[in-house]
C-alpha cells in the first residue's frame, strides 16, 4: 500500500484514526502484536496504521474494528472523523 | 490500489459500501462522474468503487463522504457494515 504524506492528509485523519485503533486497543489490554494478529495484518503494517502513517484500506479497517467487537463507524466516530 | 477478489471480501462489504454511495449519490442527483470530480477521484476508479470491485482507502472514502454532506460513519451505517 502506498504511503501517505502529510500534503494528502491535511486534516490529520489518518492520525486520528490511529489514535481512536490504539486506545481502543488499550481498552481490550492487547498488545500491538496480539491486534495484528487477530486482524490478520502484517505486524509492521499495523504499527504504521497506528501512527498513521498508512491509508488503511475498508477491509483492513473492518478486521480491526472486528478484533474490538466494534463496527467501523464506532471506530470513526470515536476518532471524530 | 489492488484489486479485491471475492474471496478476500466474503461478506461483500465493498459491494454493500458501493450500494450506499450509489443511494446517496442518487438521493443528491449527481452524476457518477460529478461526484468523482467533486471528490477528486478517477472517474473509472469511482465506477469500480460503486461495483464493490476496490478496496477503497479512508482517504478516499473520507472525500466520498464529504461530497454528500455525510460522515464516513454515517456512509458506513447506511451501507449496514
Amino acid at each position: 500500500m502506498r504511503r501517505v504524506s502529510g500534503e494528502n492528509d491535511p486534516d490529520g485523519v489518518l492520525k486520528l484514526l490511529g489514535g481512536a485503533i490504539r486506545r481502543a486497543r488499550s481498552e481490550c489490554q492487547m498488545s500491538q502484536e496480539a491486534l495484528a494478529d487477530l486482524a490478520e495484518i502484517d505486524r509492521s503494517h499495523m504499527g504504521r496504521i497506528e501512527r498513521g502513517e498508512r491509508n488503511v484500506t475498508i477491509l483492513n479497517l473492518r478486521k480491526i474494528a472486528k478484533s474490538f467487537d466494534k463496527t467501523m463507524a464506532q471506530l470513526l466516530e470515536d476518532a471524530q472523523i
